[in-house]
């Protein structure tokens, strides 16, 4: 049978043949992970399920990430439950404090994933590395718990989706962009429990951490996994993470696709989701005067060194608005220092920006940038839902980072290249 | 009558004659100022006592800096009531976001405090300016509301405790270390409602700094306020800061002090206070065996740049423990750009340090660095209550910043000069 991405990938774990979507199959996983918010219910789990021991302790990450450093006294008390799980089964990949990022932009970075894997984690946006050609996805923490103790889980063959995306990316024109657009199109639930497929020359001209960008929002449309093919910048990625023996694949011909979409980028302009909805997609030209009081530019989604090298140079020369407080959280101590090397935490701090730590931050309304009654957020994050980054009466429109940096020179929501 | 600085000070904002402490006086007060957890309430006092207007849009300065960027939902209300006050009043000095650091480390930076200055806010360490010879000091939120109102407030005048440094300081020995050495030794209610006048060759010798950082502290020996004479050093500092008009002054010949200490620097070794007091000070050479989980380098004490030169001297060229999680907060926008131009952020990046924005963060246990039960920190900050914190389980220990970054490489409470 000719195979899609994902059912070529799950093959490779699973001893079954695997013919049709639908079918139900038992498959070995690379790599295993929680974070602090679900990796204490996770070790519940695991404790009563009777395990006494991790299956691989190289192949369990715990990443500390959400409410780090420690909010309050909850975070640090999961945090410590955590670490002490840790030790107990000497697991390698235990991320806290100076060497932790935001899970989805560690791993990679640390070369803990890569093509062909199958990753699962206690968090909706472990289907980022889909980016690096991995069946990556999000479980609940007692079947993360179950593949800790076992390595391996089961997965009902999803159906697959393919988007096509074909033309040239205009200037300021982005990965975050082109997911929006496709959520857009489809709606939150347009690819419920599919695989979506990303190809198309405007895909190959991406680099890999746009189709993580890409792939990390797979889920906004309710996809179980959002796969690219890994070519030679899969490659050229991994080896300088440090991985061996990772081979370029992709779909075989003939791959029998449920839905094929296409879109050509030529002559797109940015866009952003509006409130309450990721697929309440629009151009950022007809958004008009809507100020914001707060703007975020990081997370697994746009916390890369890429998207701070777009974020920096729209705000290079320029100030924040003084009614505007622009946060910016690299993911990862890698890519902070990066970022330093390379003048743009400079850039930020002369801008006016308020530059913090590798965390999500506020992504999910945990901290370092909650929103109160009636404030308004334009972030580089993932979601949108009512009441995400604060209070049932704020709002967050969703976005690339050139357009989150442009907004927050103007206190407006604004497209960058009209600044 | 011969006054000492404190009474110098105040007999300058007042109409009645300064003639013994313990009496009452009315004051023009220079400057006053609430913070994001204490203006809200000062706020609600405020309207309670029927003001329609401060006092002196530009004498009121309403400083972000607590929870902030916002820790909580609740947080962010907080912020927002003070930023809407902030614009209905048309306060000048309104600070939150990229322009916003810890409050007695900005208004000291900007100019906003100095010599000769009567100081109000509501937050004990508003003591602090008294390290640039300003008569200053925490009061409650009401009254604090009742001088943004009418700009004076009454004091009972205090009687002044004379501390003579004399000696020369050793390396690793700073103004911390100090100020402990005196609270340890008059303990926490030692110099309750009086003022702490500091002097001697080695208070001479400290930078004007070092001086905030000893005033800082005086309201942890129970101090209404800790003075210092205003000589070139703080009148250079305060040129630089943007001031004009500043005057050099110190107490007068035969002015009357309730007890006079002595203190010969020569010699000392770095100090700690141990859990729970902040008067419970042993050199660090007598703290054995102590692990550390957390260190904090940061705090309106010591996260002025000089605190982080000595913080990223030690750090420079080596790795913080794995088992510790370092949290620099560098005090303000401005000290963070500068320690970023000295290659200081770049030293405690490649250490591994976690490097956040300017706010009090885990000082007070509001966020960013909070202890769960059994855990230990070193922190360069100012209290080491019971649950301080975080965690009432937890323990804390206060240091200057070359201790708590040996602490940081070791693991272990260490002092730097055996490293």
């Amino acid at each position: 049978m000719a195979h899609t991405l994902a059912q070529k990938i799950l093959q490779r774990h699973t001893d079954e043949a695997i013919t049709d979507a639908g079918q139900i199959v038992r498959c070995r996983v690379s790599m295993v992970l929680a974070n602090d918010i679900t990796a204490p219910l996770a070790i519940k789990s695991f404790r009563a399920m009777g395990a006494k021991r991790v299956f691989d302790k190289d192949r369990v990450a715990l990443v500390m990430d959400h409410f780090t450093p420690q909010k309050d006294i909850e975070a640090a008390q999961q945090v410590k439950l955590t670490r002490e799980f840790a030790r107990e089964m000497g697991v390698t990949h235990y991320y806290e404090g100076g060497d932790c990022g935001v899970e989805h932009a560690l791993l990679p970075e640390l070369g803990l994933v890569g093509p062909g894997d199958v990753v699962v984690g206690a968090d909706s946006h472990t289907c980022t590395y889909g980016g690096l050609g991995a069946f990556a996805t999000g479980l609940g923490s007692t079947d993360v718990a179950g593949a800790m103790a076992l390595g391996e889980t089961w997965f009902k063959v999803p159906p697959t989706i393919r988007a096509t995306f074909t033309g040239t990316l205009p200037a300021y024109v982005g990965a975050k962009d082109l997911i929006l657009t496709l959520i857009g199109a489809i709606g939150v639930d347009g690819a419920l429990y599919r695989a979506l497929e990303f190809d198309g020359a405007a895909i190959e001209a991406l680099d890999v951490e746009g189709r993580m960008t890409m792939a990390n929002m797979a889920i906004e449309a309710g996809g179980k996994a959002g796969l690219f093919a890994a070519d030679a910048k899969t490659l050229t990625y991994c080896t300088a993470a440090g991985r061996t023996g990772d081979a370029a694949f992709s779909a075989d011909a003939g791959a029998v696709y449920e839905r094929e979409l296409s879109f050509d980028v030529t002559g797109m302009t940015p866009v952003v989701a509006c409130p309450h909805l990721p697929d309440n997609v629009k151009p950022v030209s007809e958004v008009k005067d809507v100020t914001v009081q707060q703007v975020v530019i990081g997370s697994c989604t746009n916390g890369r060194i890429g998207d701070l090298r777009e974020a920096a140079a729209v705000l290079r020369g320029r100030k924040v608005s003084r009614d505007v407080r622009c946060i910016v959280l690299p993911a990862t101590p890698g890519i902070w220092r990066q970022a330093l090397r390379e003048g743009l935490i400079e850039t930020f701090m002369e801008a006016g920006c308020i530059v913090g730590p590798a965390t999500c931050g506020p992504c999910l309304g945990g901290h370092m940038g909650i929103l109160a009654d009636g404030e308004r957020a334009i972030a580089t994050t993932n979601r949108n839902f009512k009441g995400r980054m604060g209070s049932l009466e704020s709002e967050v429109y969703l976005s690339g980072p050139a357009t989150a940096a442009a907004s927050a020179v103007t206190g407006v929501i604004t497209d960058p290249s009209t600044l």
